[in-house]
């Protein structure tokens, strides 16, 4: 394994708009995007997921402090999901909160008073054609919306970079992952829309567990940000291993955000992917084809292998590189 | 029957959002809501269904401009359905223009520059709660993105009153009929969204028939509004009896409207609507239950018989109010 | 109104299988059938519906011993449905043992000891071709299994005419009727097997409504069987009231019988019908096109309209035949 | 990798009943069975699958003369699926005759009259109970018309081991095994019926490959059977190579009947499955959940890991012990 941050030199320049339901793999990700050098964060939107949407967002402030992020966007987004309405919330993974396990700090960073649909739509009809990703780690309900409002982005964005279903399992059902099941709809909608997708599922993100050694890492750092992350996996860890069975917690989100930044730490493949909307056992499934057949195009990227030390490396130099 | 215009007496004041796919029973409603003297037009929103958006859009404002509608807000909303993103149009009712027959006249009205799902917001937040009733004529695309971007829309309009559905019969396939089944989603969000619902289905419309009595008033006029009817219902009509086998054509549309203006006109019961999603011959369909079985509450209402009579001396009395 | 019997004369000589879950209307369709001159009755196979097998089979033959059947087989056939297998009875409408009312004398019609699919099917392949008519009033599981088992009796029997569905109503749910919703996939199995279905369903049957005019025309035949009915009667009208709504009982089955027996008395319209398996409010909905849209082929006939008058004659007339 | 037919001294004494659909892997299934000292084979029976019924009735008489099983009971049972009716045949994979390849002997094993569904019903009535064991290996349409003919039956066999489905993956399409989806509704049947059912998925059998090296062990043979395996084996390679893309091909069939015969050459866990019956994308998934959740009892048992040395030993020893 080689020493922290050793892996950031990779970075290309990116620009990333992170549509985020904190949760503590999304601040993760937040945190790690902050610190990796060559990478602009666009803006954050939240939408409702792992808790409400207050909650999220107040959660996305929070980490945005953090992280230093004065300055970055942060926007408030949709409520609910597009069609059941229903808001599903994971209390047993992310406790009350969202985002229980560290005390957070008053938010430095305001809100963004505009709605979190029009942000996504205006970043990207702003920014010049195939420069900004978005990286979204929730229900797609915000993504969704914004490619029906303005169908354009959908030829705007360099790419979709998501954290959410899988192609062999789910996690809330035998076949749905928590994300795509939350909103399927809104999940149909980002896979038929014109713009590649990356599905960073369950089968990719189960390759990225905090061990020990690697809390110990974040541990060793002495700062804010470190102990932060600390206070995270202290929660997280436990919680996961009550409701899912992991000795280590897998840190779903951050595998998208690293996906969008040094894409060969995530192998990928082509593939298709039907959201099943209307099944009984199935409903919100990614079912995924990476054969091609019966005509399908295979359109999209699904990850499939993780190179775990540089992941690490990668993580852990950025958030190393926060006060 | 008692003479044009007479029925004119009983309309209450009422301010009303119009939501439109003009198509010629759009366009006669627009026709009728712009002639009713305790009538205000706070909006006209257009959606893509019985023709393109685009189509649509320049139809509404074409009928605005017949109606004299200058300085009504007239903006163009969403131009597909929400989950399936496929326009499903219908050139053999209204021809390939959406609103073949008359020879439109170049648009006096200008096009308001926001999203018709803005503007629905805007104006409903913007009135006093319990003032203003939408009227959507469409698929229910935009009401259904209004309500999911701001919930608390459905706390402050007075009522939905909607042509769609219907509880014994469907046009598109033998259990949907057309608004509906162009976007189930959207009329799922409308039907379960916390506001009353009036549903004006094919059980009513159907009884609104424009027989050859009706357009001889029509023709009687002798006014420019007058004749862009007859010329309306010269195309509107074959075209009902080829597709549908109809002797005279029912204007679907012009029933909510009605309603919403001088409800008596259109009798109504109590009724819970479910919009089916998942049917392999049922997508689209609105199954009704007039009776309140399995602890189903009777939310909404069902109308059910028209005043054949009343109904139309108060869309000819409006008509010929019309320049 | 003619006199009691007066239409019995226009009963073509007619061989019938009947499959019933008895149940009060299948009650008084085995007794007028077994009162018809003209009618033969090849076989009754006993179906889980109304009631557990086990009860309709004992109902089934104490029927069979009223109506004076000795010699005629009756055999129990499927104990639940096919697919789902869960056996949903009915005892609001028809009580504890799906025939409460009347005192059920000790049979003295014997068991058939054979499977009642196997009844069906060995009667069906013994019979001339066109000669025998299938008159389903249950779920239509035996029917199924029948057909399933020996697809050459689909090319054997006259016709199917069978209770179930309706084109513009459900009594189970807003969209389903009970023998269908009963067993969904056995209904699609009869309704795409290749021989003619007549759906007698509920918007026929809601028009033979035991009224108490009705009801005194048995009373004042003085006979076992008449006071059988009145029996009947007495706890199905008090129940239908209750659980639906209804004035006087609608006689669900016996139109079914009656139409294979005389069938202009039971108006009907060339339809095709596909039964719905996949929705989540319309499962065992009947969907029906009797307009022949999209290249639908009008395949079977859907009973619309019944002469009243002559439809309690024949029956009034039919059980007064009886002893 | 021990001698051929090592692996056979553990063969606990079975009685099994095979319900088939003879295709490749289905025949060497049976002629394994029948080389295996302590397995008696009470019945045979045929299922439409891989081809139609007629000719997979035909192969299997063919195979039962090549094995020597004259006094076999081999039947043939449905011809078409419980409620689709639709015949789904691969001839792809199984060739034009659905057992391309071998020069197929005339039958001297007599074809029973009876139907299949009644032979698997008293087989199973006439044997004492769990001493009898049923391997589906085709379709399981005359599995679940014997279990709905004859509910007991459930609770007097040993067991069912079938050959169908996956926990990841599908073949038909990304989520279902051909098996489970030319006949959903069968398998769901036979999962809830209360009876063990041990589900042999694809998991399983892609670790069951007849690569060269096998290939050579059955050439080596110079027996007649051994010589019909390679020829199988010389047309099935190539055409699942084709189709499926495997370098070698899995025989699928032959796993359930090694499980059926030595258990600990198939590791299983507990698990509950459900058939997904409803979906668009997933219809006859086999959704597996091997960790209760959701209250979800683990009432069956799902194959996850072959003992492949083991396996072949034992499937060539069966094979080299025929004439």
């Amino acid at each position: 394994m080689s020493a922290p941050g050793a892996g950031a030199g990779d970075v290309t320049p990116v620009r990333l708009l992170l549509d985020v339901d904190p949760g503590h793999d999304d601040a993760l990700a937040i945190l790690t995007a902050a610190g990796l050098p060559g990478v602009e964060i666009a803006g954050i939107t939240t939408v409702g997921g792992n808790q409400t949407l207050e909650k999220v967002t107040r959660n996305a402030l929070a980490v945005a402090t953090v992280a230093g992020l004065e300055g970055v966007v942060v926007a408030a987004g949709c409520d609910r999901p597009l069609v059941s309405g229903a808001v599903l919330t994971d209390s047993e993974t992310h406790g009350a909160s969202g985002l229980d396990g560290p005390v957070l700090p008053e938010p430095t960073v305001a809100l963004d008073p505009r709605h979190g649909v029009d942000v996504i739509v205006e970043t990207v009809m702003a920014a010049e054609p195939g420069t900004l990703t978005l990286v979204p780690t929730g229900p797609l309900t915000n993504v969704a919306a914004a490619v029906r409002r303005e169908p354009a982005i959908a030829g705007r964005v360099a790419e979709v970079v998501l954290m959410g279903g899988g192609y062999t399992k789910g996690n809330v059902t035998p076949a749905a992952e928590f994300n795509i099941y939350t909103d399927p709809e809104a999940a149909h909608i980002v896979f038929t829309a014109p713009w590649r997708v990356t599905m960073v599922g369950l089968d990719l993100t189960h390759q990225a567990l905090a061990t020990p050694e690697v809390r110990e890492r974040f541990a060793g750092m002495g700062t804010r940000a470190g102990d932060f992350v600390v206070d995270m996996l202290d929660f997280f860890g436990p919680a996961y291993l009550a409701k899912q069975g992991f000795a280590s917690p897998p840190v779903h989100d951050v595998c998208a955000l690293v996906r969008a930044v040094v894409p060969d730490i995530v192998r990928v493949r082509p593939g298709h992917v039907d959201v099943e909307l209307h099944g009984q056992h199935t409903r919100g499934m990614t079912v995924t084809d990476l054969r091609g057949r019966e005509g399908r195009d295979l359109d999209h990227l699904v990850a499939t292998d993780l190179d775990v030390p540089r992941f690490w490396d990668l993580v852990t130099g950025a958030v190393a590189r926060l006060p």
